[in-house]
């Protein structure tokens, strides 16, 4: 994890651990707690997380520190469904309508279901309980959560937020997430303005136009998209339309009111537009967009691995620049017991770059990356079970 | 188009024409319109459209006469930022600002956009006439509604419901539409109803289970989703949860409030549930979803066609079994000039099957489609151009 020297704190946050989930016997009640120890059995996750906090660290700390704990809770809730082959209608395992399993199996329920629901339950969670302790604390900022889970045999990501995570295998590279933005889910921010329009306050237009307005467009025919649109249409330009837009600028300057340049992440509940009382946080989502990797469909190689991290890397290194480095790197060092770790320090010296006077560059002479870096590189690989 | 004996009135409508956009001459106002006439350009496109009508024929109707007129409407609109390499932010071509094509650039935004715009546009004004039209003619019902459109070398598909296209190539099939189903949609309605849960008046619950809860339920946990939720959970199921699911059912018994099979299309603005004052609209969208074709990165071939159909033809057969279809019927027939409206006739009866006793069945023994059925074939390729 490198600061740029951007800014005073590090505003990225990591964490990993094993999860174990207690595997309740099933006919047990809460009250004979003393029973359930005596009887338990575990099933155990691996978890990574990488948490890019903004206006201070400190919901990402707190993220960091409770998210793996939301995770093992809200599995917990679901375990007796999730051993089962087929999820049962009734947790408890009662039948109560002889087609209960047939109605399961006819809406595709599997027990990755059940995971993929625990995760996007644990994200609300954690953004309810950053948004209580932040208040009784004082503190302010939000933070982005991108989340790795290994559990039965398969590689659950969830991710909210503008991090990434990719697969890189011996002859493939595997997306495993998506990024949340004001650009990409300018649609679902304008709607929201449309169904309540006093959420702007007045302050900002809905509309999105290729730059923002003046004086002298007033009267003419301009560029712009309203929520419904995927395509562009002319609009004769109103002196409301000179409003700042909802959303507004391109790439890594597009903000979200102005001020935010994510639009999925925990935290953030006292955020204001400046100078204004406008809230920014009924346009944010904490809800994560899970993906899936199952190991029992891929012939997985000793150098096969997932690349987690945080927007400081890929916004100067893309997918196939990553898994050249990932593949050669690997490769001249298959002796080195410590070789992940190593490579993942290069991904993240390599976006850092080096400094001249007061610019840091990348070896291509272009600018280097100006925010906190983080990179997990995890081997997916067991020697185990050779 | 074909009726399987299910209504009195064939509630699929069709309809096809070319369409002629008028290019203004750039300069010229609205009141010179001698002026226009006399140095008028025209830019012409090729329509196509189904409308499967619920409810009576009469949104479909209204539809089928009326869609074109809006897609002619809104082209107009925009035409002069059709005609440019690169749409200009200002529709008239003055430059307001000099880096104005630079902004437009860096949204990449081609002409292709204003052409996705102006159908977007067309499909919501459209859906208002119809409102309008059938309020005063006290008609009620609506449809869905699938157009095509080629104009400028791109073939141009904007798809509201759960009809389907689909291109047949000599090696690939590409889909050009996806279904518009409450099940496809689910997330988007029951987000709406959490926003406002008023337009379910208390008599629907938002929460999906595998199968509608009873008194027995109560007090157990069962699988539910809410509308943030793509995996499952187990929700303790309260009194509340007894009520009428608001997206109920699977595949084509999927309903929307129990009352439509479809999630978006046009008319249905009088649409109540039954013996209620709940109304349907809201919860419906008029917007289509376009693909885009590019002819000039493709090389069409003689055999080559668009596939358009009404949901009679895809609730019996697949893609697949049209493609083979397809691609054998036009192989055997290469000499027919009729070929194309002979193999449009063949799927019809082919999804129709053939009656038995009081049974239409396929020849599969299977049981046939009991829906309209409507079949667009359109040849891809352009004879004169060889």
């Amino acid at each position: 994890v490198i600061n740029a020297e951007k800014s005073e704190f590090n505003e990225d946050q990591a964490a990993c651990c094993q999860i174990s989930i207690r595997r309740k016997e099933p006919g047990l009640e809460e009250d004979e707690e003393w029973l359930i120890l005596c009887s338990t059995q575990f099933l155990t996750g691996y978890y990574w997380a990488l948490f890019d906090g903004h206006g201070g660290p400190d919901a990402a700390i707190i993220a960091s520190n409770y998210l793996h704990y939301c995770i093992k809770q809200k599995l917990e809730e679901v375990v007796g469904g999730i051993t089962e082959a087929r999820p049962p209608m009734h947790l408890s395992g009662r039948c109560i309508c002889d087609s209960d399993p047939q109605f399961v199996e006819e809406k595709h329920i599997h027990a990755e279901d059940l995971v993929v629901g625990a995760l996007e339950n644990a994200f609300q969670e954690c953004d309810e309980v950053i948004g209580q302790e932040m208040e009784a604390t004082r503190q302010t900022g939000g933070c982005t959560a991108l989340a790795a889970l290994y559990f039965q045999g398969k590689l659950y990501v969830a991710n909210a937020g503008d991090s990434r995570a990719i697969l890189v295998l011996e002859d493939s590279v595997v997306p495993m997430s998506c990024e949340f933005t004001p650009e990409t889910e300018r649609q679902r921010i304008q709607h929201l303005a449309f169904l309540f329009p006093k959420l702007l306050d007045g302050e900002f237009t809905r509309f999105e136009f290729p730059r923002r307005l003046k004086g002298d467009d007033v009267g003419q025919k301009v560029l712009y998209r309203d929520y419904f649109m995927e395509g562009w249409g002319y609009k004769t330009v109103d002196k409301a339309d000179l409003k700042y837009p909802l959303v507004h600028g391109q790439g890594k300057q597009a903000r979200l009111l102005g001020t935010l340049a994510v639009s999925r992440g925990l935290g953030d509940h006292q955020l204001k537009v400046i100078d204004t009382n406008i809230e920014v946080k009924p346009f944010l989502s904490c809800i994560p967009k899970v993906n899936i990797f199952d190991f029992a469909l891929h012939d997985i190689k000793e150098d096969d691995v997932l690349i987690m991290a945080t927007d400081g890397l890929w916004d100067v290194l893309c997918n196939k620049e990553v898994a050249h480095m990932v593949r050669s790197f690997l490769a001249e060092n298959r002796m080195d017991p410590h070789r992940f770790s190593e490579l993942a320090k290069c991904l993240v010296c390599r976006a850092r770059g080096k400094k001249r006077g007061h610019q840091w560059m990348l070896d291509d002479s272009h600018e280097a990356s100006y925010d906190d870096i983080s990179v997990f590189v995890i081997p997916l690989h067991n020697r185990a079970e050779e």
